[in-house]
C-alpha cells in the first residue's frame, strides 16, 4: 500500500531471538527538485505531499525572496523528461524584481570563503540584512510547556511509522494553526512556512514556531528569514544556533518536557504566569 | 569553557513555573568547508574535532573517489583570508587519475533532472557504478541487539549535552573498532569512514555500521559507497533508504531496542544465534 506519506513493506520482526515476517508503514522518502523559472536550483529529499508549500517556503527560509508577496506563481512541472518524476519538480516564478545569487543557493548555506568560514562570520551572514523581530509578544512559561504535547496530538505519520519530524505553528496563547511532518526536519519547517505565506498576514512576528527534535543553526536561520520570533524545541540546540538566537533577538526554548523548558536567548518574551 | 566538542553557556532552566539561571553544555556546531585542490566543493555544519577524518570520509561516501588509495593528503588550510576560519578549512588533494563532477557535488544529490527525478532514478544513480557487496559475512541477532548499547557508552560529547548523532563500525563478533559523535548524523558516518580510510585495509563488507537515530536514503547511500554491507539503526528507515538497500544488497536492520529488531533488507546475513 503507498499513500503519500507512507509505504507499507514486509519485514522481519525478530524477538527475543525468534523472527516472522510481518507489515510494517514506513515515512515515504523522494526527491523533490526545485525549479525557478525553469532553472533547476535544489533537490531535497522529502515526505511527498505539501510539495506546493515546501516550495514556497523554501524561497522565504533560504531568503531567495524577502517576503511572500514576491512569489508569483507554485506548481508542479507537467512537461519533463520522465514521466515517472512528474509529481517531484516544482517549478516556481518569482516577481522580477527579484535577483537571485546562484551561486550561494548552490552552497547550500551561508558561510562561504568570501566571508570568512566561522560561526562568528555565518551568524553575520545569517543576521545581516534582516531587520530587527517585533519584540511585543509575550508568551507564559505555562503554554510554552503544553506546546510539545499539542504538536505530538497532531502527527498521524509519526504514530502510523516513528520516522518523521514534526513541526507547528501557534499562537502565544497556545492554539495550533497548523502542524506538518516530513522525513527532513528541515522540509516541515519549510511546509508550515509556505502554508503561513498563503494563510496568514505576514511578517509573523507574533507566532511561535514549535520542533519536534534539536535546534541546529539551520533551523534558527529559517525561523529568522521567516520573521518567526519564538522557537520551541523539545531537544538540545547546538552552540551557533543559541548563538544566532541571541545576535539576532530569537526566543530559543530547548527541552521542553513535562513542566521544565530551558530558555537560551530571548527571554524578554516570556511572561509571567 | 569551550572544548572542541562543546560549548558552555547560561540559560534560564524552568521547573514547575519557577526560573532560575544555571550553565549547559551544548555540542559545539561550526561552518566546515571542503575544498579539492583549493577550490570550495561544499560546507557542512559540523561538531569540530576530527575533521581531516570527515574530509576524508567526505571525499569516499560521496563518491568523489572510489577508494581510499585516491586520497593523497588531507590538510587544514593555513593560507587563508580570515585568520579566525582557519581551523575550518580543510583541502583535499587527491590521485591524478579522478575526475571531478563539480555539478554534480554540487547539486548535493544523486538525483538530478537528467536522469529523472524520482526514487527509481535516484537509486540507480546511486547503485549504477558500485560493484556488488560482499556476501559471505555473517552476524548473529545476539551480535546486533548489543549493538546499540555499545554505542550509547561511547557517545561522552552526548552524555554531556544531549544533543548529538553517534555512530559506530564494529566487527560481526560485536567488536567496536571506533565510535564519532557530530551534530549532523552525516558527519558523524564520514568521520568514521574517514577513520577506517588510514586505519583499516579496504574494503571493509566484513564491518557493521551502527546508527544512533532514523536510516534515511543518505545514510545506506553513504554505507553502500563506503561498501559497507551492514546497518543497524536504533530507529525507522525510509522508504526510499529500505528500497535502496534491498537494490545494492545492503543488510538493514532498523528499530534495534532491546532484544528486539526488525530486518528490512539483506536477511540472508543474519545467521542463526
Amino acid at each position: 500500500m503507498i499513500t503519500d506519506r507512507t509505504v507499507s513493506v514486509r519485514r522481519e520482526e525478530w524477538r527475543a531471538g525468534v523472527g516472522r515476517e510481518s507489515d510494517d508503514l514506513l515515512a515515504r522518502e523522494e526527491p523533490l527538485e526545485l525549479r525557478i523559472a525553469g532553472a533547476s536550483i535544489a533537490v531535497v529529499m522529502r515526505t511527498p505531499g505539501d510539495d506546493l508549500e515546501l516550495a514556497r517556503g523554501f524561497m522565504l527560509t533560504e531568503r531567495i525572496v524577502e517576503a511572500p508577496a514576491q512569489i508569483v506563481a507554485v506548481r508542479h512541472c507537467d512537461r519533463i523528461e520522465d514521466p515517472d518524476a512528474e509529481d517531484n519538480v516544482v517549478n516556481v516564478v518569482l516577481a522580477p524584481e527579484v535577483t537571485l545569487d546562484l551561486a550561494r543557493l548552490r552552497r547550500n548555506t551561508f558561510a562561504s570563503s568570501s566571508c570568512g568560514v566561522c560561526g562568528k562570520a555565518t551568524i553575520a551572514a545569517a543576521t545581516g540584512c534582516a531587520p530587527p523581530l517585533d519584540d511585543a509578544m509575550r508568551i507564559t512559561m505555562t503554554e510554552i510547556c503544553a506546546l510539545p504535547e499539542r504538536l505530538r496530538a497532531g502527527q498521524p505519520t509519526f504514530d502510523a511509522t516513528g520516522g518523521l519530524h514534526g513541526a507547528a505553528l501557534c499562537r502565544p496563547d497556545g492554539t495550533v494553526l497548523a502542524i506538518r511532518e516530513d522525513v527532513g526536519r528541515h522540509n516541515a519547517i519549510d511546509k508550515l512556512v509556505g502554508w503561513a505565506a498563503q494563510a496568514l498576514p505576514w511578517p509573523w512576528s507574533n507566532l511561535v514556531l514549535v520542533v519536534s527534535g534539536r535546534t541546529s543553526f539551520e533551523v534558527v536561520q529559517k525561523a529568522l528569514a521567516a520573521r518567526i520570533a519564538v522557537i520551541v524545541a523539545v531537544s538540545a540546540p547546538t552552540s551557533l544556533a543559541v548563538e544566532l538566537a541571541r545576535a539576532s533577538g530569537v526566543t530559543l526554548v530547548g527541552f521542553v518536557r513535562g513542566d521544565r523548558a530551558c530558555v537560551y536567548a530571548g527571554a524578554q518574551r516570556i511572561a509571567a504566569p
